[in-house]
Formats: C-alpha cells, structure tokens, sequence
C-alpha cells in the first residue's frame, strides 16, 4: 500500500519522537543522578539507541522510515526515484521530511524530560543535562569532530543502502544492529550523532524547556553534527550509487 | 488453528508464569547477596526481563502472547475484533486474560523465590528483597512516575500494534528486543513495570510468602504501575486505531 | 535430508564439543588470570554460552541438535516418535544421543583448556580453574540447588518444544537467545547446568587433565547437575505432551 | 546476479575495510584516553567486531562476502568449486581475494585512525595505541597462541560453512552473533586475530601512519596471527568437506 506525503509527514514525525524517546532515555539513565541505570556504560547506551531506531523503523513503516535527513538525503545523491513508495524524490518532499524529523526528534526528547523530570531536578552538572539532549565531543576540535561524524554517517547510510542486496527477514533488527555497532564503534569521539535531525531538534528543545540548573545550549557546535552527518549521507549516497547494482 | 477461551486462560497464565520467572529471577540474581550475577548491571537486567518476554510469548502461542494487561486493553481500544484467533473482545474475554495473567505473574515470581530461595534467607535490606518482585521509583512523586510509565507503556503496545506492518520473520525476537530498549532507555525512574500483572501479581505473592527478613509490600505506590500502565495502553490502542492502516 | 543415527552420534559430539569449547572458554576468559575478558561480568558469560549453544546448534544438524540429554529426554517425555527426522525414539539411541553428549563436551572443554593454557598455569584458587569446567553452587544446599536446576531446565525445554508453534525465522538464534536469558535469570544461585552432559563431561575432564595447581573435581555435588536437569527435562517433555497441539 | 572478479576484488576491499574501522574503532573506543566509551569491556569489544562483521558482510555482497583469508582457504580446502557465484576456485582469485582483504583492512584501521586522531595525540603506551591496529596476546607463548588462533578459526570457518545446513532468515546477523561469542568465548589469550588480513592490513597501517608516540608494530608476534588463522581455516575446510554433505 502506497501513502501520501501527508501519511509521510507525520510518519518520520512519529518514528523520529520515538527514536528520540529512547535514545535521550537511555542517556538519561545513565548519566543523571539517582536513576537506576546510573553508571550502566557504554553498551548500556548503544542497546538504547539502537534499539530506539528498532522501535522508530516500525513505527514510521508509511514514509519508509529514515527518521535521519542523512538517509533522506543520501538516498537522493544515490540517484534514487522515490524516498518510499508512491512519494517522489522531489525537493519539497525532501523539505517535509527533513522538517518532520526535526520535530519529531525535539517531541521525543522532550518526552524523555518528562520520564525523567525528578532526576533533571536534581543537582548535576549542566553538561551532563545537555548531554541528554544533544551531542558533544570529548576533545572539542571542530575538524576531527566533523570528520568522525562523517566516517560514521557514512558507513550508516552506505550500509543500509546495501541491504536489499542480500536476503535475510531481520526487517528493522539490521539497522538497530548497525547502529549499535556504529554506536559501540565510532560513538567514542563525539556521541555519533550520524543524524542532525538527532541533534538539532532536542537542542532545540534543551534551549526551550524549563530544565532545572540548565547551563549553555552549546550552539557553537551545533553545525557539526548538523554539517557531519549530511556530507556523510552524501557521499554515500554518491558511493551507492557508483557501486551498489 | 483456533483455540477456545479456555486454553487462553492457561496459555496466559504460563506464559505470564514464565515472564515473571525470568523477569524476576534476573532482578535477583543482580541484587541478591551471593549470587553469580550480583552488581551485573542494569544491560544485564534488561536482557534478563527482554528474553523472559521471549520465552513467554512463544509459550502463550494459545492466546495471541498478551501477557501483560496493557496489550489486552490496547487491543481493545484499537478497535481490534480479536484478543487472538478465534477469541473475540468482550469483557468477559479480558476479564479472563488479565486474571490469568495476574496469576500467572504470582506463580513466576514464586517460582524465582524458589530457586534464589538460599539467597533470600541471606541478610539483605527489606526493600531489596521486595524489588525482586515488584517496582519502585527511585524518586517517589506519584505523578510523574506515573507519567513515566504512562509513556514507556504507549510506546511498547504502540510499536507491537505495528508490527505487522513491516515484514520480518523476528517472531517474539521483535518484542523481546523492544523490551530489552524500553527498560534501557525508560526504567530509570520506575523500573518499567509496564505491565500492571507483571507488578501486581508478585506483590500479592510477596505478601503472602514466607520471605526471611520480609518488610513491607508497599501498597502505597501499587497503584502507579497498574494504571499509568493501562493509561499507556488505552492511549497506544486509541492512537494505532487512528494511524495504524 | 534424514541421518543414520551413527551420522547422529557424532554430530552429537561434534555440537556438544563446540558448546563446550565457547562456553568453558568465555568462564576462562572471565575468571583466569591475566585474559582480555577478566572481569567481563556475567552477561559477557551469558553471552558466551548462548552463542556456545547457536554455533553448536548449526554444526550438530543432522540430529536435530540435542546436545543436552535434557533435551533428548524431555522429547522421550513428551511422546514424540523422533530424535530427528529418520532416528526413532529408542532407548538405545537415546544412549547414543547421551554417550556423544557427554563425549562431546569433555572434549570441548578440553580444548578450551588448550586454549587457555598459559592461563591455567598462572596462580589461581583451585576452584576457580574448577568453575572453568563444571558448575557449582554459590550457597551449598543440595535440595535447593536441585530445585533451581529443575526450574531452569523446565523452562529450557518447555519453550524449546513451544518453538514449533510460532512463526519466525530465527532458526538457532531462538534457542541461543533463550540460554542467555536463562543464565541471566536462573544462573545466579547455581551456574546453570542445565544439561547433565555440559557438567559431567567437563568434570571427567578436569579430573583426567594434567592441570597445574588443580584441586578437587567436587564429584559430591556432581549429582545435583546431573539430576536436576532431567528432573526438568522429564516434566517438561510431560507438559509439552500435555499442553502443546 | 553474478560479478567478475574485478567486482569481487573491490567488495572484499570495501567489506574489510568496514570491518576494521568499526573492529579497530571499538578498541579504540575502549582502550584510547578520554573517549566515551573508556573502560567500556569486553562484551563491548565483541559487539563492535561483530556487528563490524555484520556491516562489512553486507557491503561485500558481490564476492560471497569473504573479508577473511582463513574463510577464503577455507573454502578452497572444502573443495568447493566457487568463492562466491561466478567467480572459480582457482590461484589467481584467491591471491586477489587476499590481497583485497589485506587493502581494505589497512585502508579501515587507517580510517578508524582519523576518527580516532584526537585520542591518538594523547599520551598512552605505545602498546596500547598498537592495539587498536593489531593483535597480541596476554601472555606471549608463541606455541600457545598459535593454538588459540587455530582452535578460534577452526569454529569460525567450519561453523559459516554448515550455516546452509539449518535453515533460517538470519543472513549477515548469524556470523556476527559466531563472531561476538568467538570474542567472548576464545578471545581472552591473544585478542582473537581468527583472520589474517584483520591483523596484518592495521599492522602496516600502523607501520606507516603518523602516530603521535608510536612505538613497535611488534613484527615479532605478527606472524601467529597470520598462520594460526590459515590452519585453522584450511583445518575447517577440510573437517566440513568431509562432514558436512
């Protein structure tokens, strides 16, 4: 059954608040103070985050879940004709898509804020607040932060591009797997945001809500995991397209 | 093959028995002085309560695996004609379901006490011992637990209601892996019981059995899980009934 | 394609074997001195034997990999009339089933002392080069760890014969997913057996190994892995008779 | 659809090079100074090798998804008559095969290196920014590890050649649960190499790369992982052409 963009708009919206709801979850239960998943570790927050895409995928199944504008616009620079059946790879739709990812992930966030308002309320440092939300690297230096998350976005969306190459019935379990593995692989430098809808929208969000002892937003990195994953979507757009027949 | 009200009622009630073994066995052998996995971490228990869905599910093949109350009452609110093949929704149908799964999640959790037995008769805070059978919040304010479970409820029967619109051939693997997600992402604050058998039942349980150093069953907060989870799914069934086509 | 019950014997031993290699390795390599994985904790080993029984699942095809006499019994229990398609239930092939099983794990766990040599020579308390081969209880009392044996294997059979009924494609992957999930929930108190030959055959071999700084093989709780388990497997093959159509 | 070896000789690249940027970046991730996943464990490790076989399998579809010269003699020790559909069996494939393996696991060490360049330039031994390219083993026992690396590669190979045998829908996901459990289980003494090119592609990536603080490439241990995996493979080979039918 084919959908409208309409049914599309409010598909990515829906499995990109979902994404959000999990992912900003996991982090939350694991770093602010007095959860019970405190201190739970890295594998801890991969399992959350992929499993957030998992449950994303099947809830956007009308748009073809990219829940990512890197996957949307990957799949436009791989010369592909349809961002998911019956909707055109036209300019507008790409709009709408990428904007409903944005919203989406700044819904879902807030909604992790909300499951765990008591612990937001309780003292923590304000980067560990804004680590719910959005990204930021370890060793802050703008081209290796870029590059890392381009590495990564790539192997994301050439990966996924390659899917259909070989039969398997894991259906969304492939890319939950893959983002735990980008996670647990590439996640080191920067957070692996490998989605600017990720970032920006729960940045949004962070500048937004009323968060108890809520520090910086942290705009002057913003553009990398916005710019990052968008030449990574690109380019392995480019390189599906070149290899993947 | 259809089946009648009747093997419903004892699917649920094994499948939710062995839910809750597994579910709270994990949670023991976490928390409980002197086992193997003592201090084992929150990933562990996640996975202990995901594959004890697993295990259930593919026992309650009789039944449509609802196991938990929230699916009943989400499939209702959906809209849905059928709790399983063959078993239409009528009140008395979901009256069946849920004291079968109460039930059964008394007999599970019974059935760990049995085999951690040697360690609960060990010294060990009164509340330890009662978090191996039902939640508790971390920061008690009825609301906004409340609230968490509300959520992380939605998103589970929401994403199990769509299931069926993505093709894969992941079986009950599709639910365990959300579940293993939810408890990363959402159990911080509460626990996730999103179920409220999975909580009610081994809270009765921990009433009536004969626990070395037993404290209180904590009927003040027995509410929170039982009807922030229904909330959840009442609200997951409404919102697949107007999206899910 | 059907198997002689002499292609049966040794793919018994064949997946036995490869069982026991992953799953005495992943103990070594979580309790020896000086490995990569000292200290991995206990889903690291849940991990291990779950994808011990998946890669010896696939290796012992040709006799619809039992490789537990659990297994082997719970299918005598249960009135079924096959090991596997073209070996009829007899005893004299279930003897066989169980003379490979054991066969087959003592020479796993052979070579995973092979593999962990270095290890084994370095100081370390008799018991734990023991933990390598064969389990034993954290509290000593031998009718309860018999109970918690009996559950865990109950629930390992129960759904291994349930696995039939539901659609998925999940092949080993199932059985796999289920041992981690019993480890993680029912292994705490004793170390999960549940299968006679998974502990016999490895004690026989730790008690034949020339061992540096080896202690007791604990022959006075070897019963309790060994009966337990087929207490579990013979109510389980009763109840699968009983319930599963 | 069937490719020319031409084809085959970028997959195998592209697919081991994907292999290693998310095999070397979890080391990286976990081992390297001030990454977010510092002292993140074993299991950890295992899933980011995995799942970077998981990734790698699916980019390198067009030659039968090799990226292990232990899988590539193998196959030929089988007797099989194809590397993958199309391409032959014969001298001069399999040495492009390897030599492909070889370039695409250095070119993926290399770019786990850029993603990694920050926590690089921080002060750590010099072994351990090694061990983000290459093996070595705990305990140096050239004898002993020589064993290791054949007794691992031995499950690996002969285990993905009796996959066919059972039948499932798991696709690139069953070799890369084998893999996290071979790393869980058999990883311990020498950091389970179990693919030739895995260890010395990185090797000469770490030979040649600008590291800040570099110290060996250890040439001393390099050829263990290289011959330990290579009989192991033709071992695998050999046991399955004789076994499995």
């Amino acid at each position: 059954m084919d959908y409208t963009i309409g049914d599309a708009f409010w598909s990515e919206t829906i499995g990109t608040a979902i994404l959000l709801l999990l992912g900003a979850g996991v982090v939350a239960n694991a770093i602010l103070p007095r959860t019970k998943g405190f201190g739970g570790g890295w594998l801890l927050i991969n399992f959350g985050w992929g499993i957030g895409v998992f449950a994303g995928v099947y809830a956007a199944y009308k748009s073809g879940a990219h829940i990512n504008p890197a996957v949307t616009i990957g799949i436009w620079a791989s010369g592909a004709e349809e961002f998911a059946p019956g909707i055109p790879v036209t300019a507008g739709n790409g709009v709408l898509y990428v904007t409903a990812q944005i919203l989406g992930a700044a819904i879902g966030a807030s909604l992790a804020f909300v499951a765990y308002k008591k612990h937001f309320d309780e003292d923590a440092d304000p980067a560990v607040k804004l680590g719910v939300f959005s990204t930021g690297p370890e060793l802050r230096s703008y081209g290796w932060n870029l590059a890392t998350e381009v590495i990564a976005t790539f192997v994301l969306v050439f990966v996924v591009l390659a899917f259909a190459k070989t039969p398997a019935e894991l259906g969304p379990l492939a890319v939950a797997m893959l983002v735990v593995g980008l996670g647990a692989s590439l996640g080191g430098p920067t957070g692996y945001a490998i989605n600017p809808a990720r970032d920006l929208g729960p940045r949004i969000a962070h500048a937004l809500l009323p968060i108890r002892g809520k520090g910086t937003s942290d705009w002057g990195y913003a553009w990398v995991p916005i710019v990052g994953p968008l030449i990574g979507g690109v380019l392995a757009g480019l390189a599906a397209g070149a290899y993947i027949a």
